[in-house]
């Protein structure tokens, strides 16, 4: 008496990880939450959300958005990730959160994360 | 002068995740630390490790190994995953943890999660 | 001295497929060509294109776009894909290839075929 | 009275392309039965075989072993696929497919292609 969705949307709605991201991030220095909000950006983005505020991140996280803000703050800080400039569509200039330092950190161990001083306020 | 790995490494190590994981765990009554718990089972699945100990989940989290066999505990209670029986290769039983009941959730949002009021001490 | 994208944008454009599919196509009666079609129809659902044209099919195919619309009929015939009505978001009825037959066979082998007769000319 | 196998193996079952490799496979002159061969040799490397057998190989295609061995040759001749040399876990030479240089050129497309005069007879 199963009820399950059509194969094709179980399928269609994955995401895909690299497995290291999960065996690494305590080394580089993350927690659970921190993980699950870059989780949460690695998901947004491939939904077409590049830059999603704290607000709608909370509504997939159990913290504040106080908390929130600062996690992403705290992930900036330590390189793992960082704030991007990118022409939309339409030639605007659009912020976006880009996970490549933590990928290249994943992906060649020896990369020296660059610690940053001046984190932009939000 | 970047050094990345073979492709084809790079390729190979992903986990994949339903969508709805990411999505649905805070409404499931899960925290981040609970989430993260059950991706480590799911990775250490895909790599045939089926019952990894406390011991061997904290490897790759920030929690104690106390609060590890609590939150898997309370993942148990919550009827969100479970310990099977399995019959290995040479027919010894081993115990698996299942996440099909999670799964089951997430697929088919009308299931009824069967809160264990009896949980296996550790 | 390599010159690859960067991780993000590799992680991202990433296809999943059931491995099902490379294990059980020729049992279900596809050849090769068959299973490209099948392949491409699946990497276009995922870009949100649910009825792509021969024309646009064969942009990626090495075969005609006579033989394209002939084994998209014959992959319809076997009860492989099939074509759905669909509403779209302002309501308009839109055409979809489905794979739910081919997944359906896929996972609950034994699923009998529906054989089509009466096959949409195109 | 859908009888689907459990959520938990539909979903460690699967299968992750480059979606470049369906878009770009005709550009980099390989046609469909190439394309499936390539897909069988990851899908085996994937489960820990790394030196499949034309035997083997064709046990998922609809190819000969003849036609198999050739296009094997083929696929090594174009530059897209080689043989290498790997130590085993006992330390013993293990022959190997190896992807990379086909992965190379999807993620660099200014790679050149090197193109082999002197392929391994088989």
């Amino acid at each position: 008496m199963t009820n399950h969705p059509s194969y094709e949307s179980m399928l269609q709605k994955q995401l895909i990880l690299p497995q290291g991201l999960l065996t690494s991030y305590k080394r580089m220095g993350m927690n659970e939450t921190e993980l699950a909000i870059v989780l949460q950006l690695w998901r947004f983005q491939q939904e077409g959300v590049n830059f999603p505020t704290p607000a709608e991140l909370i509504h997939f996280l159990t913290i504040s958005e106080e908390e929130c803000s600062m996690l992403l703050r705290a992930l900036i800080q330590k390189g793992l990730i960082e704030i991007l400039d990118e022409k939309g569509p339409d030639n605007i200039i659009q912020e976006k959160y880009s996970l490549e330092p933590l990928f290249a950190r994943l992906f060649q161990p020896e990369t020296k994360p660059k610690e940053k001083k001046d984190v932009p306020k939000e």
